[in-house]
């Protein structure tokens, strides 16, 4: 069965980006990105909120993230991506398709049926019904030497225990640190 | 000047502790007792606020915690210990010394005078306080391979950004991975 895999950078207090999005504190590294590409490979689906939509569409608008944007593009052409919302009605986006139904039962099809990987990208909301219906199988931190104070969750309660084994774990330069799990079961 | 050290076991969301303060949680291991045993030695004295003085003392009476305590005797018989609160009026242990007085004030005329390094133990209230006035030195954390989804925050909001400088990072036995960071600036 494909596999669902959550993660990014986070901060050591555990958030993905400021409140307002903000993202000045991430650390881009040689590292970060032999760990990106050989992540990638793997991926043909992309998942995400409206939120993370939002901000990802906007920072494909920004010089340094379209110019990101177009040297991944060869890499990427199969990758379809999926937007999760109840609200939005159309996305004037033909490289995204939008879901308005339920994302568990959605994405446990779409688990089902064939593919590659499944990245599931962060705002957190998402990630915390996936992860509460028993449906995100990995997940990897890029843990930064900071603390943000406050901000958007990463890892948000989803009313129980989650026990998780680490598969992968060592530094990466800029401070950060790479951590991997596989997600054992939930108590 | 003597260095404060904050930190401790905590889960991969963040917690070091469940709401009732339960830590059925931990895992100990050969690898974790030699990292304590090395920390120790250089340390001569311990703070901590009201709530955790209280879950440390409700441990001291457990079976196999008494038995840790008494097996730890001889290294800590040196160890003064100061508990830090504003409600308490006194305490009945000739081992702690209250103090009752402002925590930043105290800790910074503390870190002035002679002695060794200082240990700063969770609950993250007296933490938030002592971060906050930049009189803590390190961080040292054993992100254990577990999300809670609520409990006791280790590192709670200061209020503005903490910049940290990693300086050792390796798995622990047990899928665990110790953390350490020098606390840099506050931006």
């Amino acid at each position: 069965m494909r596999t669902v895999t959550y993660g990014g950078a986070v901060s050591l207090d555990g958030f993905l980006a400021d409140l307002d999005g903000s993202l000045d504190w991430l650390h881009f590294s040689k590292d970060v990105q032999d760990v990106m590409t050989n992540y990638w490979k793997d991926v043909d689906t992309i998942l995400m909120g409206r939120k993370t939509y939002a901000v990802a569409a906007s920072q494909g608008a920004a010089g340094k993230n379209t110019k990101n944007a177009k040297r991944r593009k060869p890499r990427q052409a199969a990758v379809r991506t999926y937007v999760f919302s109840r609200t939005l009605k159309s996305l004037d986006d033909p490289h995204v398709e939008l879901v308005a139904g339920d994302a568990v039962e959605f994405v446990r099809d779409l688990k089902r049926g064939p593919g590659r990987q499944i990245c599931l990208m962060g705002g957190g909301e998402l990630a915390q019904s996936l992860l509460g219906a028993g449906l995100v199988d990995q997940i990897g931190l890029n843990i930064h030497p900071i603390l943000l104070g406050s901000g958007i969750p990463t890892l948000r309660d989803v009313g129980r225990r989650v026990k998780l084994k680490l598969t992968d774990c060592r530094p990466l330069e800029g401070g950060c640190i790479l951590a991997n799990y596989r997600v054992l079961c939930s108590e």
